[in-house]
């Protein structure tokens, strides 16, 4: 699978690569664009026929096509948003910056103007935003024969037809969805509801969250999902190729916020030193400052601490183990309610579950812990003094503990997130982390006061 | 959006659930077949028409089918194995336990089983056990309405056709893949590859994995891509709903184990006590007995500790912020490889960005350190002894280094387990800790060693 066509060493010629893309795949042409600079890859698409230069920048893996277009001259630049599907214009808009977005506007056609400021208006995760404008839509008083001669002559730049939407001729709104297949297949002079199934398409309105669109479309294998107004007419499709590339998005973001980062709106190569710096210092920041309340609990315990160094020794072990099952349990949550297996209200029941499990996978860790303590003792590895099988059993204890409670409370957490109204995936798991790393502490001298009272401490 | 068909308060009655089931959508059929057990499942296919229940059964929605298919009276199961369409049919007896797999294996179609165990034959995540091996095919040498007749006659089952694939009538090779907009745009009498776009169409081998086409099917925007076999025969397509499926799959499995869990294979209050203790304590257990290497290493320190009491109040702050850092950069790198936005031989090139980046967000959070260290002691909140601005300093180098090495760490994971041949998605926020914690502790004690050489140490 050849998938670069652009070879990087050769010197730079904008009207010689411009050629070279010529019957190359716009996917291609994309990727070969996007590992160029701004000014590089506006100067190739200048050169392109405009029809390609449309095909390539309205590729979703493109990530500069706003900067391009904006690079390019006005009346260049208007041309070729003129000739973009609606939807990919109004995304290239939201990118660009200003003064471009405002010249390019006023100098684009009026109707692609109009629709393109319709769906600016749409909030940005809303299907609206993301839906496509073109799709074929009948009325419903046409015979099958109209709706291929149609097809034929004023849709036959669409590579596609998903379905064929059959409107109402007199309120608008969608009746049927028809699939070419069934259309070759009925007879061309019967009505075109004639081929449609007996069933009403789905449809989904233009303010719901486009994961809903997401949902809807993988749950049941559609190809497309017709989009209505809150008049009910039909407005757009949202297809399953949008989906599959808000879905790679969001899988990104998932993981990167898991992982403790603002999602990455570029590249990880692209992306400047400082813009990086941004990204990943004010998460790193948040969780230092909390995790600071360690150190406060620590400072508390500083009587503890002198009179029983020996518990010092296992405090990283402790705390780790607490962060650790916490954030087995976020994941787990995380994705039960992506996919809707559990709902806000089953949150008792996780609860329920979390417990004991928490308090079997701790007894199973301080078992270990105890066992531990007693061999290194045993063999004369390291001394923990003469009060060794109390220290042991502080140990295993505190596990127990805090283990329970990292499964809680990171069980708990992406329920808490949901009900505040935020995505249950923003949890990360050093969030989770450093929830638990100052009830652990808590947890390990508390325990640690009660087993070790009038020995140790 | 009704998304439920299915009232579980009501007492249990098969017949009458099945009867309500009558013109539901196949996969809220699937979901309702999902909440309920084993038993009561079975027991309401036996009782759904032959079709509708293949129809729910084939829903990718739907955990337990093979299940309830081994649960049914061997002959209903086989009849409706016979029924699937193959792919799917292996699914189910890849999942099938002994000795039902064997039993209906005996019982189906010699046709069916010969396909199937065909199926069977491709390793799980290739792309032959994930392909669809029901689509149209012509000969090149047919006309378009001979294809036309063909689809309207023959083809007339199949809800969706993705793309009529023409082959060679000698050769059997893939010649061309035809969308039905072009063939109803073509002229009847002209031959079939008139319609034919002049590109070749993309094709994925049997042999390869499950996500390469995935990655081609999202990034050409495919509906469906031909697979062949290494004779370059057409032998099946996967289509953009397996795709999609397969990604929802993934995403689930990489937010578990990034989180540090086995990935599930169940939704998770599906799942028993003890498969869930299985699934998590495997991972607790390895990272705890990693994380016992930091006792060890405090052990190495007891001296240091004991002169030096107030150092042990950072350690927990000092650690996290090693196992923060750290885990924001695997995220990064794990999404960045996974998009092949970055090669493997691009180590050095994250490694020479990582490198910087760690030691300006380590001496981010080394001033946040420094100024909280010197307010409290300016203000009484606490006493760090008369050396304080030592151990201010001591705080505020170690996170530079501790920071710049879990980005390092964090970012070379990834790159590491794809280079042995792991998915560098197995890289874990909990792993990445637990390897920077123990040198996080070496740096920190060692940088105390110098700086507060001869004061408190």
């Amino acid at each position: 699978m050849q998938d670069t066509i652009f070879d990087t060493n050769a010197p730079f010629d904008a009207a010689v690569l411009a050629q070279s893309f010529a019957g190359e795949r716009p996917a291609d042409i994309a990727d070969a664009l996007d590992a160029l600079d701004g000014e590089e890859a506006a100067a190739i698409v200048a050169h392109l026929p405009p029809e390609l230069a449309v095909d390539a920048l309205e590729q979703s893996g493109i990530d500069g096509a706003d900067e391009i277009i904006a690079l390019l001259p006005r009346a260049h630049g208007a041309t070729l948003l003129d000739a973009m599907s609606a939807d990919r214009a109004a995304d290239m808009f939201r990118a660009m910056e200003e003064p471009a977005c405002s010249e390019l506007l006023a100098l684009v056609q009026p109707d692609v103007r109009k629709t393109v400021e319709g769906l600016l208006a749409y909030p940005e995760s809303s299907v609206g935003a993301y839906m496509t404008t073109e799709f074929v839509a009948v009325p419903a008083d046409w015979t099958v024969a109209q709706v291929l001669h149609h097809i034929r002559m004023v849709e036959r730049t669409r590579e596609t037809v998903y379905s064929v939407y059959v409107t109402d001729p007199a309120k608008h709104s969608l009746v049927a969805a028809v699939t070419l297949r069934r259309l070759i297949s009925a007879d061309p002079n019967a009505n075109v509801l004639t081929a449609a199934p007996h069933r009403k398409p789905l449809t989904i309105g233009a303010q719901e969250r486009q994961e809903e669109a997401a949902r809807l479309i993988s749950k049941y294998d559609l190809l497309a999902i017709p989009v209505t107004d809150n008049r009910q007419h039909l407005i757009g499709i949202v297809t399953v190729d949008d989906v599959i590339d808000s879905m790679v998005e969001r899988q990104t973001a998932e993981v990167q916020r898991f992982g403790g980062v603002e999602a990455l709106d570029e590249p990880y190569l692209r992306m400047s030193f400082w813009a990086m710096i941004r990204k990943r210092a004010g998460w790193l920041c948040a969780l230092f400052l909390s995790e600071m309340l360690t150190a406060s609990a620590m400072q508390g315990f500083e009587g503890e601490l002198e009179k029983a160094i020996v518990l010092t020794l296992f405090i990283p072990l402790i705390m780790s183990s607490g962060g650790n099952s916490g954030s087995q349990a976020t994941s787990l949550l995380i994705r039960a309610l992506a996919l809707r297996e559990i709902e806000l209200r089953d949150w008792w029941r996780v609860a329920l579950r979390e417990l004991p499990t928490g308090i079997m996978l701790g007894a199973i860790l301080g078992v270990i812990g105890i066992v531990r303590i007693t061999l290194w003792q045993k063999f004369h590895i390291y001394d923990y003094g003469v009060h060794w099988p109390l220290v042991a059993l502080t140990v295993g204890t505190a596990l127990v503990g805090i283990v329970t409670f990292g499964s809680l409370v990171g069980s708990m957490l992406p329920f808490g997130l949901q009900r505040l109204g935020f995505d249950p995936a923003s949890a990360s798991a050093p969030f989770v982390a450093t929830l638990v790393d100052v009830t652990g502490l808590v947890i390990y001298f508390g325990v640690a006061a009660i087993i070790l009272h009038g020995t140790l401490l």
